[in-house]
């Protein structure tokens, strides 16, 4: 089928690109990612990370706090990798366990070295349209609009999910490109009567098989950015065999938004270090 | 007629209760405008809310720049302003002369007497849905809303126009309320296809009778934020006198979402004075 958003491919693109241009480097650009507590989905998305850093050659510096961490001594170590020279990006794995306060942790993180793009300050930078590091996932369903040269003034968008990681960043950046943005959510009443009539639809939500191919109008982009486990097999919120169908680009997942996040992580890490050589 | 929004009405009652609460205070609350330049409109509204403070109890300051002073004065008495204790609120009137940055400018108030709400964190902290201060006019559509018990979980928002006063702080905040928004702006192709099916409508574009009764849902509410001025005479958005025909509630333009935002700036001036005194 030639309708598949090939995430996986753009994504190794993007990283090889970063690698040949990390070869001639002294000094490896450095991801510092924060652990706290044992989730086993953290778990594995932290060693994601690893590995795609050390593929293209950005040191890696796993942070493991025990759950029972006070808070202080999570926010002095960040405090130190802010003022460490070495150090050009900064994550808090997600979800951390619920005792602790997300919001003070990850705006603890300089903006300067925010690769999530979820401080408060830079988050008021996207919506006042300015330069600023930009949650990955969002950045990744941009990028592969780009990629597959979509041109989006004037496009109808629905969003479903008004999430930080995903739907809130896309708002902006759909705004910016000249779309007309729709915003839908689990309190939407009629959610079929959005999605049919979009240009495109990115479905953020978590709900397995949530858009179906009665919800699509013919030759819609569909951009799949759920994740659901069941029996350890991955799927997404769209219900892939149907809406293919009728959609005229749609991503597969997994193969579709999952690996362009990982590679707008290393290029957010690459944004803070080209930066700061300036 | 009894389906017009009262904004003139509310907005008294608002300032009333602040004055009221005033008149037992030793030190006012003060509010700090900055005006750069000389444009008329600018001259008209520093005055309005000149009048608005001195009314309920609020000690004004008015710091009038030259279009020729340099960025690095304002900034300066700024940076005077952030630190003077007797200082709850700071504005730079808008608009400024181009040639000064606006939102370096902006940027320089620190974020605790930002009254209009527009610095970079104070527009994350509410996108991260934090306590926050919230420009006026956003403000003041969503008090409307309230004081005529509008219950938005599940209600069909359409926002025209997304500017950062108006347009994108409601984004925000109708989604807390759990509504579903649809942003719509001047790249939008078919604008009534959208406001056809809206229950609540908010037009903030400038564009004189831009909102038509064949666009409009009867029994829909139309909140008309616009402002024109056609040989000295204010109109908005909004058709009013057909328009109001079909709505179950509209605002007037003067005298709807005019006044609330000045009763906003108000209650702004008042929220950082009670936050100091704590």
């Amino acid at each position: 089928m030639n309708n598949i958003m090939d995430g996986k491919k753009i994504s190794n693109e993007i990283l090889e690109n970063i690698k040949q241009e990390l070869k001639y480097e002294l000094i490896k650009p450095s991801l510092a990612v924060i652990q706290i507590g044992n989730d086993p989905a953290s778990e594995k998305y932290v060693k994601n990370k690893q590995k795609a850093c050390e593929d293209v050659g950005i040191f890696f510096r796993h942070h493991y706090f025990e759950d029972n961490t006070s808070e202080l001594t999570i926010i002095n170590k960040i405090k130190e990798l802010n003022n460490d020279e070495y150090v050009h990006g900064i994550i808090i794995q997600l979800p951390i366990p619920e005792h602790y306060n997300t919001k003070r942790l990850i705006n603890s993180i300089i903006n300067s070295k925010d690769v999530d793009g979820l401080t408060d300050i830079n988050a008021g930078r996207l919506v006042n349209n300015k330069k600023t590091l930009i949650p990955c996932t969002a950045l990744g369903v941009m990028e592969l609009l780009k990629r597959y040269e979509i041109d989006l003034a004037g496009k109808e968008v629905v969003i479903v999910g008004k999430g930080k990681l995903t739907g809130k960043p896309l708002i902006e950046m759909f705004l910016q490109a000249g779309a007309t943005v729709t915003v839908c959510h689990s309190k939407t009443n009629n959610l079929s009567s959005h999605t049919k009539t979009a240009d495109i639809i990115v479905s953020a939500t978590g709900v397995n098989n949530l858009i179906k191919q009665n919800m699509v109008k013919k030759d819609a982009i569909v951009i799949d950015v759920g994740i659901n486990f069941d029996k350890g097999k991955q799927s997404g919120d769209v219900d892939f065999d149907k809406v293919s169908k009728v959609a005229s680009l749609i991503t597969p997942n997994p193969g579709g938004v999952g690996p362009m996040t990982v590679a707008m992580l290393i290029q957010n890490v690459m944004t803070c270090f080209r930066s700061k050589k300036k």
